[in-house]
């Protein structure tokens, strides 16, 4: 059997090759991969928008839960998310590596292979990036940009009280999935997630993982823990809903729920100069999480505070929740309206019976 | 005396404040730091150019020779150099940093000064980006934007057989400089390196360290091996005389040096599908690296192969040298003829007898 092909084998310029071969241009795409910059151009009217996020190994990720097909997916997905919350249209990616020197070939290209489907599924072209050798673990940086007319783009800040407070899909799922892979829950390997090496060459295949999550007009399919645990290492932004929503006009602000609902909502709260009410019984949960036998699923302290849903949250008039419904109906995706922006400046949850609901953590912090 | 603050007391927002407490809105920003992207504008009929690098602790810098200041400068020096090599006018940033808990906050607040400064000087904005917790060293990955008009974009696939071969300032200063580093030169902190916490504050104050390399317009002042040292530790990215380049149409390709000028011409001789002679005695060495008495000065074997130069490597026709001296001279950078594009595919050296020159080495591998 012959060995494992090496990254000394290849160098720099050859692994660039690899990761790049299943990428293709797209639109707005003047010069990709392989100049000092790359060159784009806008729509016209259009607005450009930017996010960036790091990946690392031991503080995002495990390699032990993350196989690296999924790992790819969910490196552009979170970058994705935050163009989705500004109800953009994603466009082009920059991906930067920094590579452990004993890393498989193998596992970068499944981890290319699982990049390139997440881009060819919103219509993301890779244009550029980095790739450097690593004495640490794997350190994955990602570029975003998108586009959107001036008039649509939603920010946190036009939150105005007597708007309801609305989320997509399911919260705390993938919260309860990280508890899972915590305790030991042993998450089996998709079957379609060991993906060929030439798996990049073919960027038109699905390379989509048969447990992965459906598509965002599907939120059925994966069941039990392993829909959980999907959630959790392959979540899929919700971009087609996000440019619905705010070429709509119906709504007043957007944001991405990343750090738990209860955190996120706050930024909305806070740039707003606005307070709101979260009403702890409405807030949606999957029938995964409901059956979860898991002691962490109950009370629903997941669901408020528990990270990495990349759900939206967003605000809109009462007047507007029937049309809402049917963007969203549209759409495929739930969502549904759990509380109310008051003018107090404050953010409180409450519980079923109106008493207020103490949560144990306002979100994620990564420095405490 | 009191303790020195640290990032657990302050947390992800107050660092993120501390951070960007300097940073100014700019040309073209609609919304900068505080939402989940940023929104900017182009102005009109301007390309977007797009560039992503990565600086890890002990793979591209060690903290022991890299003051923070200086580090923060040159994190954005090397990204600016990608917009200069393209003709373009710089714009936009993100800073991405994944920081050991340990890290005192004072050195973030004297990085941040640091980069901060470098983006004043080109009229780059800081717009977003992403903190995290390294378990490693620190981890600095950041994403620059610029424009330009697309008649003025400058590629390195444009190169014709009979154009001569130019590179800006002086070669392999920066390489001179690592080799004193490696051999236990004390490279003396800059004065001024050590800014006040509150440095950040002031971004238009100059911070610039008294040993720093002078503006790309007057290249003297910091002599010997400090000035070699300085050209490694705090570049000066050739924005302006990129620019003036393009715009002045007189050249067919452009590139920046970062892996010595036999390696970067050697990507414009690929992708313009030539190749070309470059000889040794032509390329421009400054004084200090003229005078120094280290054993790598001699023979030219880092300025032909040596990295880190953030020169520019450009091409043009001969009937363009006397207007290219033109442009030079009024950004007050020099510009040297250092060999012909050929029609053969091969970039070779040559000895100033025309015999071959062989290079122990092509360039920077990052995984050999």
């Amino acid at each position: 059997m012959p060995e494992l092909e090496q990254l000394q084998d290849v160098g720099e310029f050859g692994l660039i090759s690899r990761l790049t071969a299943g990428a293709s241009p797209g639109c707005g795409v003047v010069t990709g991969i392989g100049d000092d910059a790359a060159v784009t151009t806008l729509a016209p009217g259009m607005q450009l928008l930017t996010s960036t996020d790091m990946l690392l190994e031991d503080v995002h990720f495990r390699r032990s839960w993350h196989d690296p097909y999924r790992l790819g997916r969910k490196s552009l997905a979170v970058n994705i998310s935050d163009i989705a919350a500004m109800g953009g249209i994603p466009r082009w990616a920059l991906l930067s590596l920094a590579i452990p020197a004993d890393m498989p070939l193998d596992y970068l290209d499944r981890f290319s292979a699982g990049f390139l489907s997440m881009a060819a599924g919103h219509g993301v072209s890779l244009i550029g990036g980095d790739t450097c050798s690593s004495r640490a673990g794997l350190a994955i940086s990602v570029t975003i940009m998108g586009e959107q007319l001036p008039a649509h783009i939603l920010r946190r800040s036009g939150a105005l009280p007597g708007d309801e407070i609305w989320v997509t899909g399911t919260l705390g799922d993938a919260a309860l999935g990280l508890k899972l892979l915590e305790g030991g829950f042993d998450s089996a390997q998709p079957p379609n997630a060991a993906q060929p090496p030439n798996a990049a060459q073919s960027p038109n295949a699905d390379h989509r993982p048969s447990t992965a999550l459906p598509p965002e007009c599907a939120l059925s399919g994966v069941e039990g823990n392993d829909f959980l645990i999907a959630r959790l290492l392959d979540p899929t932004p919700r971009a087609a809903v996000g440019q619905a929503l705010a070429t709509s006009g119906l709504l007043s602000a957007m944001i991405d729920v990343s750090d738990g609902v209860l955190s996120d909502f706050g930024h909305i709260a806070e740039q707003s100069g606005v307070g709101g009410i979260i009403q702890l019984d409405k807030l949606p949960l999957s029938a995964a999480f409901m059956a979860s036998t898991h002691p962490s699923a109950s009370p629903n302290y997941l669901a408020v505070s528990g990270g990495e849903d990349y759900e939206l949250c967003f605000t809109a008039p009462p007047a507007h929740r029937e049309k809402i419904c049917r963007v969203m109906k549209k759409c495929g995706v739930q969502a549904t309206p759990v509380g109310i922006v008051t003018s107090s400046r404050e953010v409180a949850v409450l519980n079923a019976d109106g008493s207020r609901h103490h949560t144990a953590n306002a979100g994620y912090n990564h420095f405490s």
